[in-house]
């Protein structure tokens, strides 16, 4: 690691008791991003340490001033993942309006997972290289996160705008509709905004059209 | 391996001119099954021919009578997975009515997948420790799987029962919906059927309600 000429010599690694400095969360984030890829290109257990270094054009000395084992980096890469989605579903979920809150949850999600595929593609298919106590971690967020998607199908059900079903099966199977397109979008021939607008039209029905449908009394 | 004393020896594995047995073709789906949950519960590249041996209660040499090498038991088992799916979604594509096609084609693929999640679990994310050829064998009968859906959708929406829209965009939106299940769906909770009409609830429209809202002329 480059170090400036009047810094003290110290220990590897960034001292417990500091706040990382911007450059150090920066470059971390570049150190998760490109793990994402290597690990989507080879699968989990088949990418190494030295794989992600040599994507980095990192020797794995300088790799391993960031992260010490390959678990830390799949951690890295779940984390971002669930926790920035989760901050933007709480942000959306206070829609009022039932409406929406439902299209807004839709877009959110198939453009999420469309802006970055190869992160998704690791945080959906290669959680068993995940140690237990971050499984349950994400566990724990990825269900608040679905909690939110349940109450905003169970009010669009109630005012009309979705068919009637079970909530929680109706939010996973719209978690499924948005999610999987990391598996056949092609960037070359697709367009992400069509697609939210695709999953929007798919399943959210007109509000007038059904009133029309039971008229009252 | 138990051989009849009267049969003279032969070299290991069953012989290349012969239709293997009733018997042998039974064991090998055993084989494939119990392959598939060793590899969806340890992942493809951590679980081993040992795991898959130990998990049948055979020898690994009484196992590499029938397979020799871990990436033909990923083959056996993608290939099982497209191979029957696409038989029977050949016979779908047969059904003259688009309404009643449409909705054979997601039933078909919503009970499909949660008929053996273990199996499919493993089919849609681990590709990645597939050979070449074989992952563009099954490429080549994926695409026929969805050209089903595309004409089954075209024609859907030429009928009025489902939004206007890219046909390939929302044959592929659909196979999410209805294959996502693998990654919540719990039978001590939830049930396929109810998963299959929730599917089919969700997005086909009623072929009278939407001739209502346009009239003619």
């Amino acid at each position: 690691m480059p170090t400036p000429p009047e810094t003290p010599p110290r220990k590897r690694g960034r001292p417990r008791h500091l706040e990382p400095s911007a450059e150090y969360r920066e470059r971390l984030e570049d150190i998760v991003t490109v793990a994402a890829e290597v690990f989507r290109k080879q699968g989990y257990d088949a990418g190494s340490l030295d794989d992600v270094a040599a994507a980095l054009g990192l020797r794995k000395a300088s790799l391993y001033y960031y992260v010490k084992r390959k678990t830390d980096l799949l951690r890295l890469i779940f984390d971002r993942a669930i926790t920035t989605a989760l901050v933007d579903v709480e942000r959306l979920a206070a829609i009022p309006d039932a409406h929406d809150r439902l299209v807004a949850l839709i877009r959110h999600q198939a453009l999420l997972v469309l802006a970055d595929p190869h992160h998704f593609a690791v945080y959906f298919d290669q959680r068993t290289g995940l140690e237990a106590e971050d499984l349950a971690d994400i566990a724990r967020k990825e269900r608040r996160y679905v909690h939110h998607f349940i109450t905003a199908v169970t009010d669009a059900m109630d005012a009309g705008i979705l068919p009637d079903g079970d909530p929680r099966m109706v939010a996973h199977s719209i978690i499924g509709l948005t999610s999987w397109s990391y598996k056949w979008f092609d960037p070359a021939r697709d367009s992400a905004e069509r697609f939210a607008d695709t999953c929007v039209a798919l399943v959210v029905r007109d509000k007038r059209s059904r009133r029309r449908i039971r008229p009252a009394g």
